[in-house]
């Protein structure tokens, strides 16, 4: 079980790797992600970004482990993305300095598609907490 | 019509205020955008801050004037929120200086769930663009 | 005693106001502080900016406080500051939630030079620790 | 000639390695950048790392190519800095598209002082502007 299960399947994002520190997710997105100008809306791109830096910084947990929660977020939009496109987001842990995690996330857009163009960076901060203290069962 | 309908649509987003300038965005979370420890993905907030930033952002726009989309985004998240809790964003733009506009949105437990109780804090880096620029038919 | 006393020394910064969760501090920037084209290094604006939030945050402590330390920032640069301006730098408290703060900090050019342009808006993180911890004497 | 000379100078900051798109700088911290604590003052780090990125983005520049300036940047502060440590910034170009940049800078402590633990990551995002728009002259 994982951090955001029923995210990943209510967008029908893909996770082709998820190891100790590293994930990456896929996501095609749709029109009914974007805007009157058929641009998609940045908070999809977040959201998968958001995803895979949730994978990236619980992979290698287990039912014994503390969690990994997002404190916060930060996201730089380079390029339009335009609908029908299957976006893709690296996610590769950068620091680990007691509680505290830094994890960046680049969105590219997936060949052929896109040609690995990429759309957008994103670095997470994050924390780690006792299990008992978010009410988890996982 | 506005920048992000079927977002808005989609996760039945209410929108009490737009304004020049300012927005305020409501959006009930449900169980589908819970973890399994049955706190919201963050991904979700900040899809409600961005929606009330691009409204505040474009409220005052008409077919003529150019569009303001975001470049950057940060958000800070204060407390878990719970599924079913109801979710509002103000959104105030803070500056304009020449085609670049800073945004803070706050992010609170709207009444009577949660008594105003901040969640996140959210600040968007917007930049005007010419409308035919993106192809916008509007 | 205060958290950056010979920061101010140093760059003679002089603080206007400093009430609890809030802060104006004041420094004119020098042709030292430029680079070859005449212009202000962000740096030195992010230090103003840092230390009007470090006041802010720990204006209202006495000896038995805990202290608050910054956990991150984010700064975007609005304006180019031209060497011999007069910048103000105001910190304002925006959400305090258990140990974690949000202060928000505008940095304008101070009148007459500049008629109160904002250069800069700031945004820091800050969680507050346990006096001890930092082997404070203060 | 380039971006921050005075900068550098005045915090005696030595440039190890500037090529196009990476730059590494050493800055030893005094007491004078350190709070009542013995801690040194964020602002100073900050400082540095930006340097480091003004460098990565500006180090294949000569007198007819665009110039690099920083928009915006995020600092994340992960460990703190005693006095008379030395530090060491790395920066990276991570992407590029169109004008903006975005530059990734770890800032740690130095051999033989700190074993490379890392005290703060930075992220900056850049755009290119004419030269003639900031009155260079280089």
């Amino acid at each position: 079980m994982t951090i955001s299960d029923r995210v990943v399947e209510a967008h029908d994002i893909r996770l082709d790797e998820v190891t100790g520190g590293r994930a990456r997710a896929r996501m095609r997105v749709t029109a009914a992600m974007a805007n009157q100008h058929g641009i998609i809306h940045g908070g999809y791109v977040f959201l998968l970004a958001d995803t895979a830096f949730a994978y990236a910084s619980n992979g290698h947990q287990d039912g014994n482990r503390p969690v990994t929660v997002a404190t916060a977020a930060q996201i730089t939009f380079l390029r339009p993305v335009p609908a029908d496109a299957e976006l893709v987001a690296e996610a590769v842990e950068r620091s680990r300095v007691g509680a505290a995690g830094i994890y960046d996330v680049t969105v590219s857009l997936a060949d052929p598609d896109g040609g690995g163009a990429v759309v957008a960076e994103f670095r997470g901060q994050s924390t780690t907490v006792a299990r008992r203290l978010i009410g988890g069962s996982a």
